[in-house]
């Protein structure tokens, strides 16, 4: 909290709160939760709230895991009034019945999180608390109605219309520039020195979602170099040393690195929409640039090479192999197996160029030995790709491409 | 919307959307709103949403019957579906069952509301959706499932944590002014001069609270006098020719109109956080107020002396009467029968003073005979008051109202 | 002062001023000034300055010509000083020298200005002093090297790099907005809903510069009017029941209004730099519009017309005697008569076309029978227009005009 | 300048500016700023001012020289004028002979100056050039003349009326924040994290003067450290590991560190303003504060002891000594040989208590062998200290500094 903050919640306390909390203080968060849901109104929600989430707070792994299973197991559905509501709804449809429908097939433990979410700073502890939910699924999966029901929230409190776009650059906050360097995912960013070197020069762009209730962390950010022609290699458009080239000249706005930044977040989003509000804001200010690309990791090649049948080898060079991958490797629903391709052609985009050597980091090389890829939006054609990739599960690539991932044939 | 995102949004539209959007303009509100809800993803959603609330705000009051019918009856839950989710839910508890009967239960009109508030703008049309919807009501009582809807979710987009508290004053923008002119409900703003004098002398106040997707539109909004001494009338309050005293010099702050501004969030209570937050920051920034109280109309009151039984007359003054009233007039339910006093007992206040000739305006006269009430919220107190309101329907009174309450007696 | 504001200065003020301030209330303005100017770095000139400018708005006019008359005669040059110090500069210049000099041809009235502006609210009170200073002036002309002074350091102060220009809207602060009725000098603005139809409407626009140190106060503004077609009518523009246009519709910006604030900032000029900037700055968001004109009043035509030589009579009709007056009657230094004319030619525009019956209000009548003027702004040639006025004092009209101008001929 | 306001300005000049600066780009910097003095009016001031700016931008030390020349010799007063004008005044009072004796004492260099700021991010540029001009005149003495004129100006510029203070903290720009590590001129930040140390936490602040014109550029910054007790030693108060206090747990301010950013505003003084103003809204927020106190340097204590008289040596301990140097050692003029000394006396502290071994640091044992000196701001009494000071020449100390001073005897 802010220090003028503080100042006014103190004042406020001093002043305000009564008797009421130093009762509440011995008593476990169970209770307070119960204490909190049997409230009527907003009077003395606010204290509740915000013991509630300090006791939480102050949580081991264990307690999260008591306080989660109280929510899963004793803040749950009454089956049978899911039953009777729904038979008296159907038989008799009324503005009564439907509410007492909608009231029974809506766990309490989602009203203990709208309630929760009434005090400053709520929200962002909200998302912190879903995060360690997530950490402790893998070992206790009893756990999951419970995040089905936070992910819920979450996507109506997350919205697109609840979010604002903002630059990010060597004038934003230096607590939020620290946070781009905190979750930078893709290409890690090492100094200030390092971040001033994406977010400074004219042909660097960084853009981020945030939402009213956490003005202070990103909840997604998306890198851009603007370059003249299509680039071909990460460690060329992050050199060090390079000259930038002036906005306006450049032709092309490279979307390098995207990152989602709450892991608490997981399962909503928003890098859809980012993309296409940056796109349209630099054609809006950039006339000039006619390309809208990424350079993208291909995080799955390597892996999926090392596991391709006993005695099959794939007779061709590794820019190649990687077009076939991209076009040809799929799930067992159909869909490409590389994630990435997953988002950007379920964004609409195409596989337009594949390259070899273009990421010699560690990362890059352990990945896919190097190869990137440029997946293009064109702007007039995403609607139509995004429809045929969704409808049809077709991989939309340039001939280039296509020609390429024809080349590769399994070496005898 | 503004000039400059007018022109953003018609450049953007004019290089990003692509055929998609003149293919839809032919059909049919519903036909747009299956497709929105048949979209994987973000990509189209955004259009569509538009088109939809341009093509619902050209709607008449019939069309608009139709439009909320179809979602009533073709967006409404599968009662079958629901039914079995819920049992195997019931035996066989995990993510996967969980998430089929959350997904069951919750009718498809809620996911379109939720797809059509993702351009920008939308939050408000939405409201004002679900207020033609209100007026459609009597007349249309199968209609009132998607209400419920409605306020489900306005409940967790307008939640607490994502409002914000701001001064209105003579320097905030014309725009919000001339709808606090608009929506004053209490003691009616005749000019921009009656404004003036509301807001601008330094013992006068007035706040509201906002959310971000509607950052021109108050939610709703309080007015404060701050006086020496509990003020007994508010044609004193209000006098056009008055000396403002210095907001330091005052020992009592008098919330004398709150108003609801949006018709399309009733059912969504802000009067008590906002009333509370008034409260704390008027104690931080001006130290000497000891009083927080209103000067309240009680607008059920000669209705209810109309209502009496025949025969039955009461011997006292009419002041008396009026705490009488407040006391002791009570609902089938138990709860006071005036509207504004369940209003602020709710909020923990309690019944400090009644004052004959204390609103001398037409309405005054015609609601209660003049008679006005002080509710004082004693911040101490409050939450005690509270409880005990909620739980015990007690209502709490000063010595003095109470023994004037007594004095009353049916006449023989 | 703001509310917060006024809280500060409180706090500080307790804590802070000693008991010097007590001693200084009793003491003479003079008296305080020459301590202020005694002052050694910045101490306690804040508490003088407030003082000082406190007992000045306390006076009425006799007090302020005292005030003027001491800063006048007893802040004056050392007359002897300056021929002493300028003899030695020119003999050894040197730093000390020239300092002395410097020091010494500056009166220590100018000093005594700059130190009252060192509390907050302090420019605008020194605007107010000058502009009661300019209503003495006619009376008692030896006060007048004090409005050099004034002018002087006003020149400086609000200097182009120092102001900015911002909209002004219907989502301005009222209290500005109000200032916009109030300063509006060539077409009354009669209500606040007058106010609305010259600001809301799409194809309306305000703009006026600010200050810092007097954020609250527009120091000049332009009203202009997007149109289709150049406009020969402020009636028809101003309508009240008129259909506005979509700006982009747009190709022409009428500049029809143009108003100093600041009666304390008179001989200050700031005009020129509006029209340039506001020109530029819709160039930029709508391209369409090709011209940028004026529909300007022309003041002193029926003046002039009654001060010609008797029994001179103008054979023409009235829109070409219009025509002859702006381009032919000059004051005695060669520049034209009408004041506006000299301000818009000044600028490098042209008389680009003149309009019978384009004013019929009751000042448009007495002023001009009716008549305005459209000046023309060719930002192409704007330079080259000023330097010809300025140079050779040429009035540069269209062909039309001129042609017009050309009809007239004394009757015989 | 941002990225969208070189867009605007880019727009700007394409459609404006005409022929006219084509034609200037081929001339001599003295040539365009002799054409800017003499054109009349705003018109084309702004496009020769860039170009002066410019081109001046481009210019070696020697070409500086040359241009500063010219505007010392070519743009000097006429002093036959001066004397003509200054005796016309003197014998005819009026406006028009006051205008003409003020025109003539002013160096036309002085009104190049005023035109060269009527574009955007100028004033920056002129500071820089005075910069460029205090590293000249040592070996140009005889440019100090238009120091003069710059300093005149700045001074009425920069006066405390038109400087903003804000707090600087870690959400502070870091294109700012940068600027204060490079800038800390006392104790050097290291690094991001040193930075991060001093202004994230909750006992740390940092406040600075801004101006309209330079909104990027502090011109001043204070750094302050909230304790308990008044600190004896600047290691521990920038100890890296260290336990923050509660801000509202302390009772003294620290002002550890003031530092001037703007090397072209030499002379113009911001400090007493800057600590003043701090110490005022540390009151008002933080009300148990009951001490206002430095941690200063006392940069001339070891320089002083090598330059004591041959034979002579100071029988005492380190601290004592460095007491009598703060009391005793003086210039010639009498005022304290120590600069830090005069600045913090002179703004009406008192010398409050000394320390050795207090900046063990290379910095702090070669200036004053490690000793400190704490200042104490009693704001009751710094106006009278002040006068004090400054009338009479006297070194205000507590008893306890008094007699460590008189401890120390010159060795026999």
């Amino acid at each position: 909290m802010s220090f003028f903050g503080g100042l006014i919640s103190t004042v406020f306390e001093r002043r305000y709160r009564g008797a009421s909390e130093d009762d509440a203080q011995g008593r476990s968060t169970q209770a307070l939760a119960a204490e909190l849901l049997g409230t009527h109104g907003e009077v003395s929600g606010g204290t509740l709230a915000r013991l509630i989430l300090d006791q939480y707070a102050a949580m081991n792994a264990s307690e999260q895991r008591a306080f989660f299973g109280f929510m899963v197991h004793d803040l749950n559905i009454d089956f049978e009034r899911v039953t009777e509501t729904v038979a008296t709804y159907r038989d008799t449809p009324s503005k009564k019945s439907y509410r007492a429908f909608a009231s029974a097939c809506e766990p309490k433990r989602q009203e203990l999180i709208r309630r929760l979410n009434q005090v400053p700073g709520a929200t962002a502890r909200l998302v912190t608390m879903r995060r360690d939910l997530l950490g402790l699924l893998p070992d206790y999966p009893e756990l999951a109605p419970l995040d089905v029901d936070f992910q819920h929230l979450f996507a109506s409190w997350f919205n697109r219309g609840f979010l604002v776009m903002r630059p990010i650059n060597w004038s934003s906050p230096a607590d939020i520039l620290e946070k781009i360097i905190a979750y930078e995912a893709v290409h890690a960013i090492d100094s200030w020195e390092d971040l001033r070197r994406r977010l400074q020069p004219e042909d660097r762009r960084c853009f981020g979602f945030f939402h009213l209730a956490m003005p202070d962390e990103p909840l997604i950010f998306v890198e851009v170099a603007l370059t003249c022609g299509i680039p071909n290699s990460i460690q060329h458009l992050l050199a060090d040393a390079r000259d930038p080239i002036k906005a306006e000249e450049a032709d092309t706005a490279v979307f390098y690195s995207i990152s989602n930044c709450q892991a608490g977040l997981a399962g909503i989003s928003f890098g859809n929409s980012l993309i296409k509000q940056v796109a349209a804001d630099l054609a809006r200010d950039l006339p000039e640039i006619a390309n809208f690309v990424t350079l993208s990791p291909i995080p799955g090649l390597k892996k999926w090479l090392s596991h391709l049948e006993e005695g099959v080898a794939l007779d061709a060079d590794h820019q190649a192999i990687a077009a076939h991958y991209l076009l040809e490797a799929k799930r067992s629903d159909g869909m490409p197996a590389d994630p990435v391709a997953r988002f950007h052609l379920g964004n609409g985009a195409i596989v337009h160029a594949v390259h070899a050597q273009a990421d010699l980091s560690d990362n890059g090389m352990q990945q896919s030995g190097g190869a990137m890829v440029n997946y293009l939006y064109d702007l007039d054609q995403i609607t139509a790709n995004h429809e045929k990739f969704v409808g049809e599960k077709t991989v939309i690539a340039s001939d280039e491409v296509r020609a390429l991932s024809e080349t590769v044939r399994p070496a005898r």
